[in-house]
């Protein structure tokens, strides 16, 4: 079968492979749909021995069930579903709790991080690793893996705070953002604040249900703050989906007392956190800051279900197989709106 | 009466004031004790307008019912009571929530903060900030209005992760952290981890329970690695009560993916928060960093239920009222062993 | 000025009394409209010494600050505001925690329970019970108090397992489960199966949103099994807004293993909790069941943002002050359809 | 080799079975260590068809991995384990936050009650059941799978409010409630009143630390009152081991308003809850019941971290396999102390 392979750090290739089988406890999935995510591009991008190679790449998953291994019960060919993408240790106390992206044993192990992933005709996966995804659109399913789970569980790490009568500042309305600002809609009663320097995403945050939407710039903080109030006041909740040093003081600078920052975007800016008695913090106090890391399987789940019900649907370009280093190289170039998605 | 004030930023005076009066939802304490804290030597030494002068300072304070305001109702005089020092506006939605350590109107309010405070013979505070203390020594329940409620808060905020079999580090076994490990030891089955520069504050640790103790210095992250495993392993809870930039980079450095970060101490270092994809993050992912701000009134009367109960005792230094000044002194060159109390 | 009172058990007079003063605390409000709630016909009915008279009835106030009392800061004459009616002792651990629903000392306390309440021109609160509601129409206000209130904090209550892809069942679409409905779909993504005796209240949940509607009587428990699936699956939460015995069993019968029952309506029925081994359980295994009580003031704040959000709406039917024995005699005879307000 | 069957509904057999062989995802123990519950003679007096015959029995199992199936990792022969009894569907909402015990598809699934139990000289069970257990003695490591998950599991549910200066009441000082004791010692700084009819279980509850004894009887309410003081005030948390209608009446009327009752104990009794507003409610308001079942595989963990530690340990009666029924009749007259275990 045709594969889409890292053959060595930085070379991606399309290739030719043999059809894998499905071990015990295992399934073989005849790939449906694959997101081309800008994760791919940092695993190609890193040093060697970093990731193995050579290796299918591909951690955004849908197809349907076509072999079922030993021992795997609950699966039957022909069952449609959607891949979560983490493969902890499932022995840790994170794993046990169902928090496989806290695995404390793995550092990040998963399909097409650690093993071969989707991005070909067929992909073997642990048959625990596959949810449900009903009629829905594979094209659409396989986005949900991660550009959907991503922000839906940087908003559960916050809900306790997104309250009536609170505010939520989305900053970057991009493949991650423009999700988070339908997960609020759907879900909470939180006003909506979402940030982009681009005129077209802040109209697409409007019309997905963002109830303010403000230019990023100089003046951003300034007017947040017309919005949400002079300090220890400020927006409840802020998710950053850039995560570079302009976007991060935007975001500590907005934050309130007792608030929360999710640092999303891996743009490689840095947040100083300075516990000091005789100036402004740089963070306000009773304010927790956190970089979260993708979802867990029951968040997923949870995905899915928004998707099916019509509540949360992604922006995707399809690409057919053959085409995927260049829906890479274009992703590369931010030439990308909405989800690469990779039908093969 | 005689009362210790600031009288302009960074003058400490002893002066004769008159003994106030309890306004409506007031009441007049005779004050029992009164601890010193660093928090005062900050405020002395606070740029000028940051607090009112003249101000009687002390914002841990005991003491006994003597006038009753109008409009009082559930306290009569003789009532033996700590005072909590916060002042929230009352109204926000964090006060509304009994969270006024992190009131979204009012900065930093509270007794001895933005009003008068207890180093006096007597001291007027709302009768809304009084808890029972049944028959405790003043000399005890003044310092754990600060010293005990700051890393009880402190803990509480981490609770969810202190389960049995995970691991808290303390750092700094001072004032608060000799506090936190009782408060761990009572109310957690968690191992405890105790760091310290000195040999006399380890042996305190582990007399109150610690299980662990490793002296700080270069070797101090390899020593708690050893005890808690390699990443994305580590300690669940790193509770700093330093804060400075040594402390901080061992906190970050041994904290377990999925952990948390209270950085209680405002020895003024920075702890960098750096989302990035390509190298190890400063801060593991998932990891929870928050500068935590004394605690609630709830939390205080339970810190008084373990003080009354025998499970949290403090180490205290009197002094009299005329020799506060002395007592701040040595506070400043760190010569107090656990907490000054000043009783007038 | 005119004041409707309890004078004795079981009698209601319209009577004249002076206008009362804001003690220290207090203030006076000008009432602008008082909800009609069954719970009235309870205090009216209970037997003597349950209840002081004279005393003037309403609990659901809303109006307009007229004099603030001594001590009281943070409001001024002309200021609109709803009254947050329970009054807890202010210093147990429920109160302390704000949870002043559950307080510790004082039974049931309260504006138009143990003081007088809102049914005159005039009615004196403490001043910590007042909640600002901007522009918000006075005859919404007031039943937002508490026929908003307490479905939105047994919603509340529930509200963990109220995720994506679960179903809550809301029996009784009247006055509280009207609004039930709308702040489901407001704050979650949850299915909504609304049951009620009445097409015109199934019409009316449709209209607001409740995904399913099934008729009560002996077929509903299998209707909703077909949508929920078999047991030990179910609806995940059920809101019992009627208390009967035929809706409590209804409850039990449809309610998940791990699910939760909030029994609100006091129509005196009696549900069956019968732990045991070898049949099966009356209620399942894992499920919660709570009998919930009015509401917190922080949740309050938070039904008041969703009325000016738009997002929240009680249907009313207004009366004049002198014809609030109508409106409860028609309240007795269940022919007040939403709720009746009073508008002194 | 030999192992105890129940090879029709009410028949137990010692019979000579084949050793069974690991399938994939499984693993094959050599039996350690077997705890007699009360549930297997349940399971014994439950009618043709709830459970599968022939079945060994056996749910409280320790043991050595001897061999491992297909596609399982992690486990070695050697491993000293006990076994995490219940296996849920995997795939439902409950199993997939790591909660089997309310699994939404297997009602009451697991080792020794679906499928063959312990009560043999080997046993499979899936690889994903094991739980490691160091140098833990099995005989101790057996009864901590359900003797000491099932109250652990309890107290995490009350957990929440089992704080400093709050009241938990034990009812019933037997294999499940003095290790509730012990729990609670442990993991919390909670005041403990443990009843019970049998003087010994109060002394025996006094030397594991419980704080106040109250004999069983028609005085226990009053006694308790007066330690707890009046409604609406009360123990914050009731854990009922018996679960007959004497203490299910008890436990409602100490408990205080939004307390909690846990009912773990199944001896038959019903615990009404009558919603109603013109009488005192059977079960205070705000009060959470709920009839907890077993536990989960993270709390498994925890458990054991409190058995290695030495803060749990289960009071043990050993017998041999070839007396196993010997041990079952002595359970059923009542007369085993402590935990009966099994040492094949």
């Amino acid at each position: 079968m045709r594969a889409v392979r890292m053959t060595a750090p930085g070379v991606l290739e399309q290739t030719e492979v043999p059809v894998p089988t499905a071990g015990p406890g295992e399934v073989l999935l005849r790939v449906g749909a694959v997101g081309a995510c800008h994760s791919d591009l940092h695993i190609l991008d890193a040093p060697a021995g970093m990731f193995p190679t050579p290796m299918t790449l591909g951690h955004e998953v849908a197809g349907t069930v076509d072999q079922v291994g030993a021992g795997v019960s609950g699966w039957s060919p022909g069952d449609r579903t959607a891949v979560y993408g983490i493969i902890g240790c499932g022995h840790c106390r994170a794993c046990l709790r169902g928090l496989e992206d806290q695995c404390r044993v793995v550092p990040v192990g998963g399909v097409g991080l650690s093993r071969d992933g989707g991005l070909a005709e067929y992909v073997v996966v642990p048959a625990s690793r596959l949810l449900h995804v009903g009629d829905l659109d594979l094209s659409q399913a396989a986005p949900l893996t991660d550009a959907g789970l991503t922000p839906y569980h940087a908003i559960e790490l916050a809900r306790p705070r997104l309250r009536p009568g609170t505010t939520c500042v989305v900053i970057g309305i991009g493949g991650l953002g423009h999700m988070a600002v339908q997960i609020l809609v759907a879900t909470t009663a939180v006003r909506i604040i979402a940030v982009d320097t681009s005129v077209a995403a802040l109209d697409l945050a409007s019309r997905l249900g963002a109830h303010e939407v403000v230019r990023a710039g100089p003046d951003a903080v300034e007017q947040i703050r017309t919005l949400v109030g002079p300090p220890p006041d400020g927006a409840d909740v802020v998710l950053d989906f850039v995560g570079a040093d302009p976007t991060l003081t935007t975001a500590r600078q907005v934050v309130a007392t007792g608030g929360q920052l999710l640092l999303v975007g891996l743009a490689g800016g840095t947040l100083p956190v300075r516990p000091v008695a005789d100036e402004p913090p740089t963070v306000p106090l009773e304010t927790s800051v956190v970089v979260p890391f993708w979802g867990t399987r029951a968040e997923l789940q949870e995905v899915i279900a928004l998707g099916r019900a019509g509540q949360l649907h992604a922006d995707v370009q399809t690409f057919p197989l053959d085409r995927a280093s260049e829906a890479y190289e274009a992703l590369r170039r931010g030439e990308i709106h909405g989800r690469a998605v990779i039908m093969p």
